[in-house]
């Protein structure tokens, strides 16, 4: 059993929603320094299956390789 | 100008909707080994404040401190 992190971001130039949403909140809220805010999914996943599987499971389910990037890392065996 | 990544995922004991319906769908899809999928938020945020600034934003507005944890990692000057 081994245990990996996975980042979903929107490719570049794609609009990020709640990223734009958020980024023009915190200006509102007085966080004037605010440049830029970006928000992707964090996905922690256990699972018997080689980095290859996950690869696979980004590409049909975790992720839309038409308008995102994902990037996967090993944290450990569980 | 600063840039921060903030991990938000749910309170241990929490439930996660996005991450049950995305591991029963995985095994659905014949990904038997699945053990656990879990989804939280990646957030990442250039800014003029500093980590404290980061910190009271995901208090106010990025995260919901009474069902979320959140982790904060500066990643560099921009």
């Amino acid at each position: 059993m081994a245990r990996y992190e996975v980042f979903v971001t929107y490719k570049q130039g794609i609009f990020d929603p709640p990223g734009a949403t958020a980024e023009r909140a915190l200006r509102n809220l007085g966080y004037e320094g605010v440049e830029s805010v970006k928000i992707g999914k964090y996905i922690r996943i256990e699972t018997a299956g080689g980095i290859e599987t996950v690869r696979e499971m980004c590409e049909k389910l975790l992720a839309n390789p038409v308008i995102e990037d994902y990037r996967i890392e090993q944290v450990g065996e569980a």
